[in-house]
């Protein structure tokens, strides 16, 4: 399982750089829009990082990883880093995906505002539920899950949100993999198993309130 | 918004590990569990490094942050270890946690396994919605938002977990902390503002789908 945290593989012949990073033109990427959204034009790598705890010396490195982005007594200017780091995380395009699980949680994320925000659209749900194929959750269609291959040459979609019970995540995968998908946001509580051309992401919603008891000890220490 | 991401301030007078480390412990913890479920009872740095992508130093020394638990010649006792960093994560207590929301997303973490086999137990969920509350989903009772305050006291509980829509974030954010909530996990694609002594980790789900992005774009590109 890949996943969201810092977990770069420490060989130095990695040309790539650290997910560390990658996650991090997230973080920035999501302060510049705030920043266009509050009509502010340009940013210092001092202010950019001071906004998410950063050095201004990490904001700089970080970035050199991809190439050069400031003007000398102007900072970034925020709606052309936006651009720049939208294409490195290949989000200049918009990016179809599919839902596969309209359960709960594949409910709650057919309704999720975020995804949309950022070019990602759910073309599609899929669930082996007879009670939700057929139906529009959100304006988006629940069909059969063994129309999916189908769906997904058809729409030329790389792209699956996993929202399933743990003991059938695997399954689904296997199934995804052999119809083309190649990236995959995993919510089951379990590690996939997946060729090495495909990518999973794993969410893990139990290490976040893990970070968040650890916060909340440390200050109740502190005080 | 903290975040789960290497968020570390760079101050050097900062005392406390980097939240990259801590994210890492989650990391070391949850595959320590698959190890000893899978009957095994020691393993070496090196070997637990390959297994999540990292070396066998930056494991050691992400340990050493925190005390001295590995043997000569022997590594890591799994279950010791287990117990070592459930200590310093404070989850070798139960946690008792509210939900706020009892909509999709809601009802979704209501039923996510992951968090009870970690220490986290929902002990109720609240909300404004008066044909949510008085059910039981999940076996987890929705009460009154407005008795929230009460609950908490009686029950002494610190974290809550935040599913209601953005536009409302902010002002149960502002309630919770006026009723001694401490911590919070923010599912809301929404920035909250909470004073010093409150922390919140906030869950953007579209971060994880940029990742995936780049991860796929970048195979793409290299096959």
């Amino acid at each position: 399982m890949t996943d969201s945290i810092d977990n770069a593989p420490d060989n130095p012949s990695e040309v790539s750089p650290p997910k560390a990073v990658v996650s991090r033109l997230s973080l920035y990427l999501r302060e510049l829009q705030h920043l266009v959204r509050d009509g502010i034009e340009t940013i210092s790598s001092t202010a950019l990082g001071q906004r998410l705890g950063f050095s201004d010396a990490k904001v700089r490195k970080d970035l050199t990883n991809f190439g050069q982005f400031g003007y000398p007594g102007v900072g970034y200017r925020c709606e052309e880093l936006i651009d720049e780091i939208k294409r490195i995380l290949g989000t200049d395009r918009q990016w179809e995906v599919v839902l596969i699980g309209a359960g709960n949680l594949g409910r709650a994320l057919l309704g999720y505002r975020g995804f949309g925000n950022q070019g990602f659209r759910i073309a599609a749900a899929f669930d082996i539920d007879e009670s939700s194929v057929g139906k529009s959750i959100e304006s988006i269609d629940v069909f059969r899950f063994k129309d999916l291959p189908d769906f997904i040459r058809s729409r030329k979609i790389n792209l699956a949100i996993l929202a399933v019970p743990a003991d059938q995540a695997q399954t689904v995968a296997d199934k995804l993999v052999a119809a083309g998908i190649t990236g995959m946001l995993n919510f089951a509580p379990v590690t996939l198993t997946v060729p090495e051309n495909v990518s999973v992401i794993g969410v893990d919603l139990a290490i976040e309130l893990e970070q968040l008891s650890f916060a909340v000890v440390k200050k109740a220490n502190n005080s």
